[in-house]
Formats: structure tokens, sequence, C-alpha cells
């Protein structure tokens, strides 16, 4: 087996939606989008929906059609992306929510899908998805009386507590939103963090449910072990992979592992990042190949079987910060060639 | 259709392998791992064997078993990774042909696979997969009694052609395989470039089949189209995404576009990176976020369904450069939710 294994711990999502699900008094969905930030969300959505999870968030129809397999009828599929042309077939064959961000959307909506479910979105202010104030005026009472599912809008800063962008945006949501009747949304994981203000009556946690930050008590979910191929002694002067980016001053025993840039090992990582073995880490040599990382095993005097890149030792966010990133996009760079490995659920 | 659309052009592939084949006088293979560099080893290599190549490569056994599905019994599979613990079955049932790394490996294939066809792998100066020399001095003789089906080494500084390395490697290359009667193989596509020197007796040419650098005659391959959601009109001092990291000067024109860093386009590229509604050339704004992107349409009239991101005006090498990393990096992060197109075949 060179094929690198990515243990995705289920119970540690379970707990992490528990306790962002405590921190508010309203209802909990999930964002379940780009395959659960690519730990698999045919695992992760039917154990959140066992777990009482009644709405589910994800960035297209496509994904939503995808997911509505993987959990069968009864939870409400929200998608961000709204009613795009072309999808009405999937929105009613999957029993999906668009959730509407354009006059043009809902229009399309109305006409080819009268009467079914759908949501709105507004733009409070991040200028991204959904509508203006003004085109919601437009709007509103023509689409509340066809009682959408969820009015919802999305934050630009929340991972920011401090920042003036949070009180702007929700101070937009309450005056575009005041007295309507509709189930209201404007929290992800940031928001939930915020506070009460910005709970409304549902929230919609994502990267905390999968150990990221903002959610700095979250439990860890993914760990990452690659398969060492072989060990080599390099000798003084020696040069280690492409464009012999990497020269050895010492002697030194070097571990060429089974994983690289093709499974999202970003390039721009190599200059900072270690792995473990057992308790010992190991820096990573030279420049990081598409199948192939070299790592400096000296210390090391058994090596084991694999090294570990994310685990106790590491998570996304530490490698996120070497490389000026943030670690939900570590995460869902996490590619195909992984054996994917789930405990528990 | 919030779906971005990955266009391969299978004929591209043909032209670019008929091309770099032209180039020697040996036999040619094709290198299919990380599926086809995330392009689709399950079209491309078909396409390639009908075309007259008869050696594959990947990284792995499990990318191998999965590559023989496609292929059918026939074509020989070569493992860079060699025949590491577990992997007998595997070899076996798909009929691969591991590259062996170490004495390690040789001696777990010979003990589970005895007759099982094998190659070896040599480092000729890279120090990341293959026996050193006094390994192989100590192996070779069993080893070539075993009729191995290919003798490989793989060259570290092949995109630099002028690099002294190239012609160190090529010598330590020749005085571990001069005189034994085996198929050697020494060059990838850059190897292929380097001139007939290079070339022994199979060449296996990756990145150039797919229309990236070095091989600057390379049809294009891979065109990327990504749905507008909605456009709004952004006034002055209003932000755009997250973390508000862009404020308009003037009043502008945004379109939501539905791909983002889950779909491998690396957050990196955001403050250099452009898209083309036609022929007109328009700014990425802000953050890439996991799922959108927002770009500046003001000077387009009529907004198009789609904005291209790699296609005749751009590459992936165009889209490496920004961010100091290579077209290979950029082809293999593009991610599942695609919908991959093939043009010919």
């Amino acid at each position: 087996m060179a094929q690198a294994q990515l243990t995705i711990d289920l119970d540690a999502i379970r707990a992490n939606w528990r306790t962002l699900d405590a921190l508010s008094d309203c209802e909990t969905g999930a964002v379940v989008k780009a395959n659960s930030y690519g730990l698999g969300a045919d695992r992760v959505a039917p154990m959140l929906a066992r777990e009482g999870a009644r709405r589910f968030f994800v960035a297209t129809c496509e994904e939503g059609a995808d997911l509505r397999k993987a959990l069968g009828q009864g939870p409400e599929i929200n998608v961000f992306g709204g009613h795009m042309a072309g999808d009405a077939e999937l929105i009613r064959d999957a029993a999906l929510t668009p959730m509407i961000n354009s006059i043009e959307q809902m229009l399309r909506h109305a006409e080819s899908l009268p009467g079914h479910p759908f949501g709105v979105q507004l733009d409070s202010g991040m200028n991204r998805l959904g509508l203006e104030a003004d085109e919601w005026l437009a709007l509103r009472d023509t689409a509340m009386k066809q009682k959408p599912r969820l009015i919802m809008s999305h934050l630009a800063c929340a991972d920011e507590p401090n920042h003036g962008m949070n009180a702007h945006q929700l101070r937009n949501f309450r005056e575009m939103t005041e007295g309507l009747d509709a189930p209201r949304s404007l929290s992800a994981t940031g928001g939930i963090l915020l506070g009460k203000d910005y709970h409304f009556d549902v929230t919609r946690p994502g990267i905390g449910l999968y150990g990221g930050l903002p959610f700095k008590e979250a439990h860890r979910v993914a760990a990452l072990h690659i398969p060492v191929i072989q060990t080599r002694e390099v000798q003084t002067g020696e040069s280690v992979g492409y464009g012999n980016a990497f020269v050895a001053r010492s002697p030194m025993k070097v571990a060429t592992i089974s994983a690289g840039y093709a499974d999202g090992l970003i390039r721009a990582l190599a200059p900072k990042t270690y792995l473990w073995a057992g308790e010992t880490r190991c820096k990573l040599l030279g420049r990081i190949s598409m199948d192939l990382i070299t790592v400096d095993v000296t210390a090391v005097e058994q090596v084991p079987e694999t090294l570990e890149l994310l685990g106790p030792h590491q998570t996304v966010d530490h490698l996120a910060r070497h490389i000026d990133t943030i670690g939900y996009e570590i995460l869902t760079s996490l590619g195909n060639r992984y054996a994917r490995v789930y405990r528990g659920g």
C-alpha cells in the first residue's frame, strides 16, 4: 500500500455539531458543501441527520442531488447557488430548496417549478451572493406569499469578532427581514461564536464541524498518514528532489513518502512543513513532487511505515499558517487518492 | 447549472503524444498518474493505447488497478512506487509491473509473486526513488536473471536544459545500465526535449501530453468555463467578499461565479488573476471563496453565461507563474465538482 490514509473521526464531527448546537437556542443545520469540505458528505450528512440536523447546505444543485441520494427523503437540502438555468429537473427530482439570489432566479423558479419550495438569500453587505436591498424590496411581497423556507444572508468578517462589518451586516439583515414570517439565518461557525444576536432561527455551522478555526474548541477530525516507500543515506553535498532544491550539508537519512501536490499538499508548503515519525518531528526536504515528498528522518532510528502530516501534532490550521492561507483550503484540497477511513459514526 | 465545465481536448492530447513520439526513435509510453494529471485517465489512456502506446505509468498500485479496468488486458502498467507491503494481490490481479525501488521491495516481490513481471528503478542522483548504485550492484545479477521489463531512472532538472545535473544523471544511469539486456528509460517530457542521448529505449511523456511546459509547442488541452450566478452593481466604498478584501473605488459591476478553492483554484491566485468574458479581460476581485469568485465585469456590456479561466487566453502555465508554481500543480489541483467534457478522442 503506497496509498496514504486520511482518517476521519465521525464522533469528533458529531461532538463538534453538538457543541455548536448548544451555543444557540435555535435550530442548527450543517454545511456539507464541497463534499463536506473534502471529508465525505455521504458519511458526514447521514450521521448528522441521525443526530438531529434537519437542514443541510450545499453550493450547487449537482451537489444537492448527490447529497439527496446519501440522505434519502426528509431533511431539507438548501442550495446556496440558487436556481440556475437548467436546474429545474434536478431541483424537482432531488427535492432541493434553492436559495434564490436574484430577481432572475426568482422568475426562473416561479416559471419552471411553481409551488416548489425555495429560500431567499439576501446580500447584507458582502456583495457576493444574494438579493440587494432594493431588489428585495421589489420582490418581497410576492416572495413572502409563497412562504419561503428560509431567509438567509452571510457574514464577510465573522472570523474577526471585532470587525465593524459584523454589526453592519447584522443591522442590514434585520432591516431587510424584521417582522417577516419565515425562519431566518445569518450565521455559519464564525457567526455562531459572535453570540445570540447573530443566531436568529437557524445556524449553519461548516468549518467548525470539521475541526477548523475559528472554532478553537473543536475536536480534531482529520488525520493523514503517508506511507514511506523507501529510505536512503544521503552524503554531504548530494542533492534531493527536483531542481536540486535541497543539498545535504552533512550525511543524513532521507525517507521518500507517497503523497504530493496531486493529493492537495500545496507545493508552497514545502519550505516550512514538518511531518511526524511517532514523537519525532521530521523536516520536509526540497520540493513537493506530484506524488512524492522527501523527508529528513536522520533522527529516527526505526523509520515507521507511515509519517503523519495531520494528527495530534499538527492540524490543518497549523499547515495553513505556513502559507498564509486558511485551514479550510488545506481541508478542501485533500485529494482523491487517499484511502478515506472513518472512525465512529 | 452552477457546475463549471472543464473541457478536455483528447485530440490535442493525441497530437501532443504524436509530436513527442516523433522526437525520438524509440518506444513512447505515457504517464497517466494522478488520474492523467487530473484530466481523466479512464479517457486519456484508452485513447493513447489505440494510438499505439504500450506502456503506461502510474504512481501507486491502487492507481494501476483502476487503470487496468479502463485499459483492459494488454498494455503494460508500470508502477513508480514499486511493490509495497500489501500490494501483491493488486499487482497480480491487475497484472501490474512494479518498478522495484529498493532491496526490500525486490525481496518482497520475489517472495510474494515469484515469476511476476517487474521493472527496476535506479537512483541516478535525485535521491528520491530507486536503488542506489551500491544496492544495484548487489542486486543486479539476480535481478537481470529474471529479465526485468524496464530499467529506469528519473531526471531532477530536465526542465533546465543547461543544468549540469542532466549530464551527471545521464552518466550515472549509463554506468549503472551499460550492456544490460533490458529496455532502458530515463526521460519524461523534459528529457525527451534534451535530445537523443537521453532517449534510450522508452520515453515517458507526462506533462507534455497535457499541454504544459516545458513542451512549448504543445497543443492546449484544458479549458475551464465557470458559470455566472449573478451580477450586481457595487457603489464606491462598498466592499466585496470575505474580509472586505476588496473595496470599490468607483461604481462597478461585479459578477459572482461558481467555483472556488474547493475546486482547486488556489487561494493565492486571487491578487493577480484575470478571467475572460469573450475577448474582455476581467480582474478577479477580493478573495477566492470555497465555492465562489467575484469578478469585475464593469467593462462587459452583456455578461455571458460563463467566464473563462483556462482556454485560448490563458493556460495553466500562465496561472502558475502568478503564484510561483508550475502548471503541473494547477492541472492536478482541478477538482471533482467540474463537469468534465471530452472533445475528440
